[in-house]
């Protein structure tokens, strides 16, 4: 399970896909064998998220990394490139979103 | 903290907003107020996770409910309405995606 924390001081890069409704769930596993095969095991890899749209038209990575120069490293990386072509192949890789975590708010729990 | 759950069953809702960056602090902090007075107390809440973006160009809320229908409600509310109407009025806000989380991997750890 991922936790997201401002203290914990990660890159999350944001990653949109834009697919046909058709191919969502393929680019979900394109995606998906790309990071348990590979991108998993680089340095400074943190966590992927994959997420589907309800209307099927994008896949979104939410994914935390040790540092910027971790993912520039992983985007050289012969084997990752590789898994990504094949993600570009049937989707458009939208431009990510590199930011920082800076506030979490969750639930107010009310006891009985 | 958030956690990010594929089996937790919630509706992921992830929503930008365009900003110049001089504005970028203050867009985050009247998000934040929005969700700590008013949007955190609402049926179905679960989190919100307020993220800059490096270039400071764009603020990222990657928010969990219930269900859909509690977003529905939540777009109602005449208060929540009020704090969002103060973001509109110093960013620009794209459609929200609407998700599902669908897988999640995180870092092997090698132990030694």
């Amino acid at each position: 399970m991922t936790n997201l924390d401002p203290e914990a001081g990660y890159v999350v890069v944001i990653n949109n896909f834009d697919v046909a409704p058709a191919n969502a769930d393929r680019l979900l596993e394109t995606l998906a064998e790309g990071t348990r095969q590979r991108i998993r095991m680089l340095p400074g890899f943190i966590s992927a998220n994959f997420h589907v749209a309800k209307d099927r038209t994008r896949v979104i990575n939410y994914a935390q990394w040790r540092s910027e120069a971790d993912v520039d490293a992983m985007l050289k990386d012969p084997q990752a490139r590789e898994h990504l072509k094949k993600a570009g192949e049937i989707a458009t890789i939208v431009a990510p979103t590199y930011c920082d975590l800076r506030q979490t708010f969750d639930a107010v729990i009310v006891a009985i």
